[in-house]
C-alpha cells in the first residue's frame, strides 16, 4: 500500500497496536513457496468435513419453508445452538450437570472474540492478567493491544503451576484475571492435571477472591485417544466461589472457516456485560454459519468428524516426532513432551540456543526452507529464547518428514 | 438467568456498558406474539436469495478440489473478495477510478465492526465524535460503550448540514471524527446532496484538517429506482486532504445472515491500525461466508438479487405511507419525507408529542399492538422526542396496513 500522507489522530490504542506476529510469518511463507510451514496453526484442509457441512446445509434448506437461516440472528446467538453447545460440554466425563447451560452461553466469532470481550469488560489499561509460561501468543498480543500487562504464573521447571508460590504472589497484588489453557494448550500441548487445577483454585479463592479465572479450552476436543481426565474449572468445587469463564470453539476441531466460538461461565452479570460489548462489535455472529453448526451438532456429525481427524493428527504428530528423532534432534540437545492431543509440538533446544525471529537459528531455518513459531513470542516476560512451536496442520506426513529433516540439519549444524 | 453472586472487578467499560436498546424492543416483541413490529430493522425473509446462495455454494464445491473454503482465511479477508468489493464500489456513477482498491479494503463482520474498529483506533474515552441528527442509534450506543462523547452536527431544520455553522464550531474544538450516512440513512432515509458533502468537506479541510470523516454507506445499494446521485467522500476533491473512511456491507442488501461488511478509505496507515485491532478481535471474518459472497459477486447475482428486492421494498414503503395517510396521520399533525431508498420511514408528530419508550404514546402503541423505534434514541443530545422510526422489513403489505392502522388510532386518540 502507498505511504501515509495525512496526520492521523490515533487513540492510545491506535498508537499501541502492532502487526500480528503471524502476519510476518505468513508474509515469509507467501514470499517463499518452497518454504515448509511448521508455523501456521492451520488444520488439515483435505480432511475438512465438506460432506457434513453440505449435508447440514441441505437439511437446513429442506426444513426451512422460508430461508430464515439467511436472516439476521440475535446478538447472543441461536438459542438451540447455545443449548447444543451446553449439551456437548456436559458430555465430557464428570462435568457437573449445572456447569453448562445454553442460557449462559454466548456465541462468538471464534473463541478469540470471547477472550477479547472478557478483557474489554474486565481490564483497564495498566491492569494485570497472569498467564501460563508459555501461553497463547495471540492472547498475549491482544492484551498488549488493550494496554493490559501480562505476567507469568509461578511454575515449576516441568511446567506445572506452583500453587504455593502463587498463593504468596497473589496476596501481594492480585491480577484482574488468570488465563489458563487446561487442555492440549497452544503452544505447549500440555494439559493441566485436575489436582493442579484444584490447588490453583483453592489458592485463588483464599487470597484473591475477586480474580477472574478464564479457562480457554479451544483444543479440548482434539485429544488423540482419550479426553484429558480433568474436569473444567466450572465443575470443580474450589472454583465455586470464584468468577469463572470457559471459552471454546466449535470450528477449530471441525471446520475452521466457519468460525463459531462460544464463551460461558458461572457469573451471569459478567456474561451479560460481554454480550453488551458484543452488541457493539457486531450484534451477533453470522446466523448462517451458526445454523449450519447447529445442524452438524444435532446430527452427531461434529463427533463423527472428530473421530475421523483424531487418528490423522495423532499420526502427524508421531510422524514429526519420529522424524525429529531420526534427524538427531535429541542428540543436538533438544527435548519435548509427547503431545496427547492438539496440533503442535513444543520443543526446546539447549539453553544457549536463541530461537527468536531475529536470531541466526531462525534465519538458518528460513534458509533451509522451514518455518516455525519462535517460542519467545509465547512468554509474558523473562523470555526463555530456546523453544519453538511446531504445528502439524499444514503439512502431510511426507511434508513433515522433510520439514523435520531441514529443521534438524540447522539444529545439528549449529549445536 | 440467576442473579449475581460474586463481586466482579469490571473495567470502566464493563461498568459503563448498557443493554442495547434493540434488546428491549425484541423482548417486547417476543412476549407479545400479537405485536406487529415496525421496530426491528430486519430484511424480508421470504425474498432472501436462497437460490443464489445455494448456487454459489454449489460452484464453490465443484471448483475446490480440496475444501479450502472451510479452512482459516487471513485477517484482512480473501484477496479476490476484496477486489470484487472495490470493483462493485467503482461501479457507482462517477466514482474516481482510484477511490476504491482491494488492497485498501478490510473485510469485517458486518459494517458495524468496521465502525467499531475505527472508533477504537481513533478515540480515547472522553474524545468527541460528531454525528447527524438523527443518527444510527447502534453507532451512538457503541460510542457510549467506548466512553466517546457524541455531539450533533449543526443542521438546518430540514436536516441539511449547515457548513457555515460547522466551520465556526469546528474551529473552536474539532472532534476526532465526523460520522455521516450519505445514502438512505438509518433512521431518516435521507441522503446527502453532493453539494452539501462538498461544502462539508471544504469546511473540515479548512479548519479541522485532522478530523477523520467516516461515511457509512450501508444502504447505498438499496435505492428504489436510481442510485443517489452523489459520489462518496472518497471521490470528492474537497476530502482529498482529509483522512476518510467508507464503511459498507454486502449482506444488508443481500442476505443479512451472512454478515460480511467492509471498510475502506484513503489512508493506509489508519486501515492498517484497524486491521491490527481486528486481528485481536477475531483474526478474520468467517472464510466460508466470504467465499460464498465472492462467488455471488463474481456471478453477478448480487446485482440480480438487488433488482429483485428493490421493487419489493419500494412497494412496502409506499404501502406504509398510503396506510398512514389513510389512517389520518397527517391530520393528526404528523409529517415525513418520502424515502427514495432504504428500509424505513422517519415520521415526526406534533412538537409536544413524546414518542420515547417511557411515554404514554409508546405505551399506547404497545397496547394497540404495534412497535416502533423511539426517535429520541437517534440523537446525540437535545433529544427532540416527537419522532419515530418505522421499518418495513419484517411485515408484508397487509401487515404494514394493519400496523399503520393501529399506529394511527393511537396518534388520533391522543392528538
Amino acid at each position: 500500500m502507498p505511504e501515509t500522507r495525512r496526520a492521523i489522530p490515533f487513540s492510545r490504542m491506535g498508537t499501541r497496536l502492532e502487526d500480528p506476529v503471524i502476519a510476518g510469518l505468513m508474509a515469509d511463507a507467501l514470499n517463499r513457496p518452497d518454504l515448509l510451514s511448521l508455523g501456521a496453526g492451520f488444520t488439515d484442509t483435505a480432511s475438512l468435513p465438506a460432506d457434513y457441512v453440505a449435508a447440514a446445509y441441505e437439511r437446513l434448506r429442506q426444513q426451512s419453508p422460508q430461508p430464515d437461516y439467511l436472516q439476521y440472528g440475535t446478538n447472543w446467538g441461536r438459542a438451540p445452538l447455545r443449548e447444543a453447545i451446553a449439551e456437548h460440554l456436559r458430555g465430557f466425563p464428570d462435568e457437573m450437570p449445572g456447569a453448562f447451560t445454553g442460557e449462559r452461553t454466548l456465541v462468538t466469532n471464534g473463541s478469540q472474540q470471547g477472550l477479547y470481550l472478557a478483557m474489554q469488560v474486565l481490564c483497564d489499561p495498566g491492569d494485570e492478567v497472569w498467564v501460563e509460561a508459555p501461553s497463547y501468543f495471540v492472547f498475549l498480543e491482544l492484551l498488549k493491544g488493550l494496554g493490559i500487562t501480562a505476567r507469568s504464573l509461578p511454575q515449576s521447571p516441568d511446567g506445572r503451576i506452583d500453587a504455593e508460590r502463587l498463593r504468596s504472589e497473589l496476596a501481594v497484588r492480585p491480577p484482574k484475571a488468570i488465563y489458563l489453557m487446561g487442555y492440549f494448550a497452544n503452544p505447549s500441548s500440555r494439559s493441566i492435571p485436575e489436582e493442579d487445577k484444584r490447588a490453583l483454585g483453592a489458592a485463588i479463592a483464599e487470597v484473591a477472591p475477586e480474580t477472574v479465572v478464564i479457562e480457554d479450552a479451544a483444543y479440548r476436543e482434539m485429544y488423540f485417544e482419550t479426553p484429558w481426565p480433568a474436569r473444567s474449572i466450572l465443575s470443580l468445587p474450589e472454583f465455586e466461589s470464584l468468577t469463572c469463564l470457559y471459552a471454546g470453539t466449535l470450528t477449530k476441531p471441525f471446520a475452521t472457516g466457519l468460525k463459531i466460538g462460544y464463551v460461558t461461565g458461572n457469573e451471569p452479570e459478567l456474561l451479560r456485560a460481554m454480550g453488551r460489548a458484543k452488541a457493539h462489535h457486531d450484534f451477533g455472529t453470522s446466523h448462517f454459519t451458526q445454523a449450519i453448526l447447529e445442524e452438524v451438532l444435532k446430527a452427531g456429525d461434529f463427533a463423527r468428524s472428530l473421530e475421523r481427524v483424531r487418528p490423522l493428527y495423532r499420526a502427524r504428530v508421531r510422524a514429526l516426532e519420529d522424524a525429529l528423532r531420526q534427524g538427531g534432534l535429541p542428540e543436538a540437545g533438544w527435548h519435548w513432551e509427547t503431545p496427547l492431543g492438539g496440533l503442535m509440538l513444543w520443543a526446546s533446544g539447549p539453553a544457549e540456543r536463541d530461537t527468536s525471529q531475529q536470531g541466526t537459528f531462525c534465519r538458518g531455518c528460513l534458509e533451509a526452507g522451514v518455518l516455525y513459531v519462535p517460542g519467545d513470542l509465547c512468554f509474558a516476560e523473562g523470555t526463555p529464547g530456546n523453544s519453538v512451536r511446531l504445528s502439524v496442520g499444514a503439512l502431510d506426513e511426507t511434508g513433515l518428514q522433510e520439514a523435520a529433516r531441514r529443521f534438524c540439519s540447522v539444529a545439528a549444524a549449529r549445536s
